[in-house]
């Protein structure tokens, strides 16, 4: 079962990554010093494109930059590039292959900006089209459902813009250079411990068989999770996951509530999840949802009506490396638990090239 | 019937704004001439966030500027302000009163951005933060979906959008400023005649008051179309939408789709439009979905296993200020069909506050 044995190969290529791939990330976050850099602006797809949400926060609450995430299609369907000469542009894609992410990277080259392809693919056509190129190493994977080259993904930008110098802009909210170097050695080890809660992970499954329908909620950095567990449930177990970051749900969709509706959440400790906290203890007071939680933090747990439990003592900034994991075990489960076929999704590919 | 009053006002907002609020749009809009501007910070919530990524696209497509959705919770959770210095800095908000969006834009100024409010409240706190502030002048809104003030907020980014002065990096893609002016004047007219597919809406609501799950595919400019669709959906009818950019749905979501699934579609002439049709045929044939499409071309209303019309004649850019109009109709009618209350959604409120 390649899904499964992929999940779990999750800590060796973490920690694989750090040993073989760091000096040459580090080099390239060293580099940008030399650019004058506005804006980030980062081009994906699918689940690249939720690498991208992640990378939106760190850069935001590291260095102060804003994120742009990239409209392909303006590129692709009408041939227009946009200005791209104060950017850092970073393109993020699996199989290295899709048309209309290289064709951004493509154009931010041509305009001069430092471009830097994330790929497990390094003589794709990503990365070839890139200035700079950052390898994966994840090994192939195999199951059409991405779960090592995320985790690896985020690992890669979290390696990136930890190395990348301080600035004036930058805010020390995850410490010094050094600080941010050494927290990134402990992911290896709590990916292992993240994969124990494989047993209450498939009891849930099992106890939530028929889920067809369910909101998941995350915040700031784990936004991404959220986003990431949802197509997880949808690609894997057909469940019409939908997430949202606690503040937009507020805003409309918690109009689908009622008793019993399922509401997943991924709150580890910290502001962001003292947030989603507050926000499950209403939606069961008010509206006995049925809440399954992940999270680091026993009290937080406890909100839920099931929990997943994270390792503790993972800063905030780095928590999404290893949040997702509860969450794709949980999708690998539910699916088993339905009778389907996790290796192979219906309808859809393991590379699709969208222009 | 609040919500029916005010999605027939449309044509009447649209065209008091261009009576009485174009001159001051414009100017705002001339004076960002003066200022550097490398990227556009946007900041809104729910509705207004669909209003955001419309923005994105016609930044990029007319001024080839990235647009950056702003991520509020760095600021009000963490404290940490991006920088902002080389910036056109956008809030948008019906009420102006959310503090998360509020703070962005109080953040900006400090840094010296320009900034802007896009609000229906002159007299809010977003937009007294504000260096410069349109005011949508639509009337109160009292319907808790938001209609009217959506078409008026695009309509205001287009006004903005489209009397910015050209730069070196502007594309033509719309033509002279000139041109782009004129061709908001028939934005009015346009409403008026959308308006007419209200019958038609009627009746492929009722065949459907069944329907509680179904995805929204949109590209490009109308993008923003389908997330606002899958939200009005949401919130009124209670229906699981799930809105895709025709690319992004291929990348994981199409395992969900199966013979009878519905999707719904919004797809003008165009290039986008014509992506879009491209898959709709393709879903028909391999999947024999339930295909339900918004457009002002016969042929790609023809790929529709029912359809909705839009006026011929608007450009691809302008398309979404209307275009989401036979969204809004059926989705209120479909709210009628399934006995629920199209004035107040249950649980949500007009004005939510988050931080």
């Amino acid at each position: 079962l390649s899904l499964r044995d992929e999940i779990h190969e999750q800590p060796e290529v973490a920690g694989g990554f750090l040993d073989r791939a760091r000096p040459a990330v580090e080099a390239i976050a060293a580099a940008t010093a030399d650019r004058p850099i506005d804006v980030v602006v980062i081009a994906a797809r699918g689940t690249s494109d939720h690498a991208a949400v992640y990378a939106q926060y760190l850069f935001g609450a590291l260095h102060r930059l804003p994120v742009a995430l990239a409209t392909p299609s303006l590129v692709s369907l009408f041939g227009i590039e946009p200005r791209l000469d104060r950017a850092l542009v970073i393109g993020i894609s699996q199989s290295g292959r899709s048309p209309d992410v290289v064709s951004v990277i493509a154009s931010a080259r041509r305009q001069g900006a430092p471009t830097i392809a994330i790929t497990n693919a390094p003589d794709s056509p990503l990365a070839t089209a890139a200035e700079s190129s950052i390898d994966l190493l994840a090994g192939p994977e195999r199951a059409t459902a991405a779960t090592k080259t995320y985790t690896a993904q985020l690992l890669a930008i979290a390696t990136l813009v930890a190395a990348m110098p301080d600035r004036d802009a930058s805010t020390g909210f995850a410490g010094s250079r050094e600080e941010r170097r050494s927290a990134l050695d402990a992911i290896p080890a709590a990916l292992i411990a993240a994969l124990t809660a494989e047993g209450d992970a498939a009891r849930l499954a099992a106890e939530r068989r028929d889920l067809d329908r369910c909101v998941v909620l995350g915040r700031s950095f784990d936004y991404a999770t959220a986003r990431e567990w949802a197509l997880k449930l949808k690609e894997l177990a057909q469940v019409h996951a939908d997430p949202y970051s606690a503040a937009d749900f507020q805003h409309g969709p918690l109009a689908l509530v009622e008793p019993g509706y399922p509401v997943l959440a991924v709150a580890p400790s910290g502001r962001a999840g003292a947030d989603i906290a507050t926000l499950l203890e209403r939606l069961r007071a008010e509206h006995d949802v049925d809440a399954l939680v992940i999270s680091d933090d026993a009290a937080i747990r406890a909100v839920g009506r099931g929990s997943l439990a994270l390792p503790a003592g993972l800063p905030e900034w780095l928590m999404p490396v290893v949040s997702i994991v509860p969450g794709q075990l949980f999708a690998l489960h539910l699916t088993a638990a339905k009778g389907l076929d996790p290796e192979q999704p219906r309808w859809i590919t393991k590379v699709t090239e969208t222009r």
